[in-house]
């Protein structure tokens, strides 16, 4: 019988996605996955491919996104994260680790996704808002937008928010289950809560929302432009910077597995 | 009859310190004061001299200094905080101006200074902390410090949270009119507001209250330090990167002027 080279792991990293060019390993550029299958090998001795919940683009930020890997030598939960955060640089760090099942999958086994998107909302910048959020100068109106979000939530076919090469190939429906706006001192922040999402949705998504607000568009627009199904009738995608993946649910929760902390 | 060259304007500024050398001009190394000065030279055409409410040391952010100067020229004050902001880096931004009576003073004006010091709280260090929050591993009782802070409010003689050179030389007794601590996802917030602070006080405050937590010493403990009145007996000062300056008082407020938003 053939004996298991070793166990399942599965972390939740934090990077600041400035100086990243984005998730997953590229050909040249500095990649969150490329640094820390660099750093686990360091700490392993041995390679080891890492498995996200998804990809995040060149300077989207994360603060729980998730990842797996089967571990081929023993090492402690703690020691996995004191080992990689000390070898990675410190725009990323590894905030737990936990001991999970075999047929744990940091993508597959999500059954819930939460992102943030940030709008520094006010006529000047902001260096607190630098890289971290995006910067609209005109006053937002948080109801004008709660109406727009309204058309948003819960099924529908996305493929208007969706990168246009990509939604030829896939099915673009998906569930939001809930979009929210808070605001404190010109800060505004969107929670943003479904099952997946297509690339670029949210940037798309907010994009649209900023525009229609601009032009003072009746907010059923959203609904005209969603039930076109085409990418060309959504708004600019709003930058990168603003977006934070947040967490990432499973059923059961990551943390009732053992965790270094 | 002299007429006068032109008008007082005092302007909200907000800065990241970590590139910074400090509020104040040096003989070497870029400061605030001297970014400001020098966008303000290209803006007017003259050279004009600013005024803070006080100096921040090398690190050390702020959300709302304040500083004032007579304009040589006539500009229209969104046309100062823009003019300012297009010619100035990102890591600072004047986020309001405002036309102020002749004998308003940032400094001697100011009634009230509140301050802000953030704890990154967690075994793991965070890449959105970094530059931004002191990290504290060891997990901080807020009930604790809470009982550290109630030492310290009111009137009292700090010159044991002062740099020893200076404390020889002034007045040390000081208000802190509030110190209170809220936490949310690992980062502990220091909400503290006096009339006016000693150099380093917050930074050295709050290094000690962190140096008696994990000695685990009696909070009465912060009393006796007081009453000692000599820096050594002080904890480590505290990292820059926590310090925020928040926001100076005065009365009348500001915000009764015209501004430029």
């Amino acid at each position: 019988m053939e004996r298991r080279a070793g166990k399942r792991i599965a972390c939740i990293v934090q990077y600041d996605g400035t100086l990243f060019n984005g998730w997953q390993i590229q050909n040249s550029g500095r990649t969150v996955q490329g640094d820390i299958e660099d750093a686990l090998k360091v700490l392993s001795g041995k390679s080891v491919r890492i498995t996200a919940s998804g990809r995040t683009d060149a300077g989207v930020h994360a603060r729980g996104q998730v990842f797996h890997f089967d571990l081929p030598v023993d090492i402690p939960l703690k020691r996995i994260c004191g080992g990689l955060n000390g070898i990675m640089d410190r725009d990323a760090s590894v905030i737990n680790a936990y001991q999970v099942p075999d047929d744990f999958h940091a993508r597959y086994s999500a059954v819930e996704r939460e992102y943030r998107y940030y709008i520094h909302n006010h006529p000047c910048s902001s260096p607190f808002a630098l890289n971290r959020a995006m910067w609209v100068k005109e006053k937002l109106d948080l109801q004008y937008l709660e109406n727009l979000a309204d058309f948003c939530r819960g099924e529908n076919d996305f493929a208007s928010f969706c990168k246009k090469r990509e939604s030829e190939d896939i099915n673009t429906v998906r569930t939001i289950k809930d979009i929210s706006f808070t605001e404190n001192n010109s800060l505004i922040e969107i929670k943003i809560v479904g099952n997946a999402f297509l690339h670029n949705m949210i940037r798309i998504m907010v994009g649209t929302f900023v525009e229609l607000h601009n032009n003072n568009d009746d907010p059923s627009r959203v609904k005209e432009i969603l039930d076109k199904r085409d990418r060309i009738y959504g708004g600019k995608t709003a930058p990168p910077s603003g977006l934070y993946l947040h967490r990432i649910a499973y059923d059961p929760e990551l943390e009732t597995f053992d965790g270094a902390f």
